[in-house]
C-alpha cells in the first residue's frame, strides 16, 4: 500500500493508472477509521481496479469552537486496518499542504440543500466539505467516489456539485453501518462516556419508531416530527439540535409524507454532537 | 471537425482520447472569433493531439444591464474559421444545458484578485467565470487550456483557481494581438463607429506611452497613473472605467514600480467597454 503526502505525487500516480486505463475508486474520509468506513473501502475493491483512500481532517468544514483539535486521529491504526482491506493507496496530506497560506478559491452549493439541518448549526461546514471534496477529485481523478450514507446531507450536496458541476466521476452512497446495539458507527462515538453511550441509542430508537409509524399508515411530518422529539428527550443528557423530516432529494419542506422522505437527527450529548437519518419510501 | 451541443457526449468523447493517451488542449471562447482566438487555437495544436474550442456566450459573467444579449454571435462563420484552423472539435452548448433550471453550484476565488478591477466594475463576473470554466474543465478533461493575456485579470483568476483547487492541468496564456493600428483585437470591436474605433487607439497609445516613461526611469506608480489617465482623457469619447497599475501576480497595490507590474485600463466609448493591459518588468 502506498502512502502519500504531497498532492504531485499522488495526483501524478493517478494520472499514470488512468492512463493504463485503470478505474479508480476514492473513499475520502477524516482517518480514525470505523467498521463504517471500512465498508466503503470493501464496497470501492467490488466496483474499481485501484483504490485510494484519503486521510485528511480538513479545518475548513470546522467551525469555531467546534472539535477540530480534539478530533479523534490515530495514523498508525488507520494504515494498519486499509493494509488488511487490501486499499491501494493512502492519501494523508499536511492541512499546509492542502491549504496553501493564500489559498482563496471555494466551491459552494448554495440553497435549502445546504442551509437546513447541518447547514443551519453549522455555518460554512458544507463550503468545507464541497470545497476539500473537489480538490479531493481533482487531486485523486477518481471515477468513483464512495460515501457513507451516514452524513445523508453531505451526500445529497456532493451529488449536487457533481452534477451542477460536471466532475467527471460517481458517487456511490453506502448504507449506514451500526453497532450491534443500532448506534450508527462514529469516529465521534469514542468522545462519549458510558452513560452518554447508553443514551446516545435514542437516535436509533426514535427513527425505528418514526418508521414504523410511517408504516402503519401516518403521513403527518409534524406528527411523525413531534413523536421523535418525544422519544430523544426521553433521555435525560440528550440535547437536540435538529429531528426534521424533508424531502429526500432536495430538502424541500414538507406537510405530507407523499414521497421519498429522509428523516435526520442531531443530538448532543455534553460536547459530542451525533447525526443519524433514515429514508423512507411509501 | 466534430461539433457537440451536449455535455454528456463530448464528456464521453474526451475520455475516450484520454484513455487513448493522447493530450487534449482547450481553447474556451464565448465565439465570434477573431485572430486573437485563432491564434489561441494554433498555439493549442502545436502542444496538443486534441484541440477543443468550446463556444459559449455565458450568462452567469454577465451583470444585470450588461451587454450579454447583444454580445455578438455567428456560429456559422466561427465553425468555418476553426475548420481552416484544424480544429477537431467544438462544443457549442444551449444556456439550458449548462445551466439546469436548480443550478445553484459557484466556484470562486475570493480576495483582491477578483475584488479589484474588472471585479470592481463586474459584481459576480469572475464567479461567472470560474463557475463555467470548472465547468469547461471538468466537461473537456484538457491537459492544456488556453487563454488570452488580453484579460489579463481572468488568467490570474483562473490560474489561482487551478491552483487552489488542483485542477489537473495547466494554463497558457498567449499575447494579445493587435489590429495593424494596435487595437486590442475584441469581440466588441464591431460595436464601436467610426470615430469611436479611431478614439479607442488611445488605450494603446497610453499604454506604450507609459511602457516608456517606465524604461525611461519612471518609479512611481502614481505619476505613471496620472500619465495614462490624461492620455486617454485626450480622447473625447473615451470614459475611464480604470486606469490602474498593480502587482502582476497577485493585484497588490504598489507605490513603486520595483517588480513585474500589471498596467490595466477599461474604457467606455458609449455603450461599448474596452479593455487592454499591458505587463511591465524592471
Amino acid at each position: 500500500m502506498r502512502i502519500f503526502k504531497e498532492i504531485q505525487s499522488i495526483q501524478n500516480w493517478c494520472k499514470e493508472h488512468k492512463l493504463q486505463g485503470r478505474k479508480i475508486g476514492l473513499v475520502p474520509t477524516m482517518g480514525y477509521l470505523h467498521e463504517g468506513h471500512l465498508e466503503l473501502v470493501r464496497e470501492a475493491k467490488r466496483h474499481c481496479d485501484i483504490v485510494v483512500v484519503s486521510i485528511f481532517v480538513n479545518p475548513t468544514q470546522f467551525g469555531a469552537g467546534e472539535d477540530f483539535e480534539v478530533y479523534p486521529r490515530d495514523f498508525e491504526r488507520d494504515t494498519s486496518l486499509l493494509e488488511r482491506e487490501n486499499a491501494d493507496a493512502v492519501f494523508a496530506p499536511t492541512a499546509e499542504e492542502m491549504y496553501l497560506s493564500d489559498f482563496s478559491s471555494w466551491v459552494e452549493v448554495t440553497g435549502e440543500i445546504t442551509t437546513k439541518l447541518c447547514g443551519a448549526s453549522r455555518p460554512g461546514h458544507f463550503r468545507g466539505v464541497t470545497t476539500v471534496c473537489a480538490k479531493l477529485f481533482n487531486i485523486c481523478l477518481p471515477d468513483l467516489a464512495f460515501f457513507g450514507q451516514k452524513d445523508a446531507q453531505q451526500v445529497m450536496v456532493l451529488e449536487k456539485m457533481l452534477t451542477d458541476l460536471n466532475f467527471p466521476l460517481q458517487i456511490i452512497r453506502v448504507p449506514i453501518v451500526r453497532e450491534a446495539d443500532g448506534l450508527a458507527m462514529s469516529s465521534r462515538n469514542v468522545c462519549l462516556d458510558a452513560e452518554a453511550r447508553e443514551q446516545a441509542l435514542v437516535l436509533n430508537r426514535a427513527l425505528g419508531q418514526a418508521e414504523r409509524a410511517i408504516k402503519d399508515g401516518e403521513r403527518d411530518a409534524a406528527r411523525i416530527k413531534v413523536l421523535l422529539r418525544e422519544i430523544i428527550e426521553s433521555s435525560p443528557r440528550a440535547e437536540i439540535d435538529y429531528a426534521e423530516i424533508y424531502d429526500a432529494y432536495d430538502l424541500a419542506d414538507i406537510q405530507q409524507i407523499d414521497r421519498k422522505i429522509l428523516m435526520a437527527l442531531a443530538v448532543k450529548f455534553g460536547k459530542t454532537r451525533l447525526i443519524d437519518n433514515r429514508l423512507v419510501e411509501v
